[in-house]
């Protein structure tokens, strides 16, 4: 079993939300409700990158159709150059932020092979 | 240089967007308009997750505040099926949010372990 939030020293009478994210003092209750955000966010993220299939899911079926190549460089290198500008906007690793992208398009270019190949999955 | 739009017919006078985004009969718009829509989500994807940075670099430095270990496999096997239930209402593919979850916390885990020893990044 890893570590669990209740072997730490806990307020009184906190429940099981906090005010005090920054840890002074409670930091069982403050690593709850980091986590709380952060099960927040994920969720968020979550919902994001399903509408993004979406639409990438529309974008595999117009490039079988009209016989696009699945892959596009050109694209790919405007994508990546424009997430590092918002990553560094947002004061996020512009290198995360790539590793992310290309993590994405991998996973895509996947459906869209399979796509083109008539394998699997419905067309839209 | 990779395919490009520009490369495959386009409608009289749609100008930059269209209001087909199926892609009945102009799919170098249709493919415009769905990678205008994906550059949003995108984006918004981008700023969620400088937020979650923000929430996971404070777990950091309260784990190494208080000697709590960088990773958590309790918890992440929560997240894990949390985020498939919450894959599967949002119609994505659950083994695909569990990837994705595992690429974000492989980087988390980096940051924590760099914290943890005095690595780099000032302490929030």
């Amino acid at each position: 079993m890893g570590p669990r939030a209740d072997r730490y020293p806990r307020g009184v009478g906190t429940g099981t939300s906090t005010s005090d994210p920054n840890g002074a003092g409670d930091p069982a209750a403050a690593l709850e409700a980091l986590r709380a955000s952060i099960d927040n966010l994920d969720a968020a993220v979550i919902h994001l990158l399903a509408e993004r299939f979406k639409c990438t899911q529309k974008v595999g079926a117009l490039k079988a159709r009209y016989g696009m190549p699945a892959s596009d460089p050109a694209r790919e290198a405007r994508q990546i150059e424009r997430l590092h500008r918002l990553a560094r906007d947002a004061d996020l690793d512009p290198v995360f932020a790539e590793r992310f992208l290309n993590f994405v398009i991998e996973e895509v270019i996947r459906h869209h092979k399979a796509l083109a190949e008539g394998v699997g999955t419905t067309s839209p």
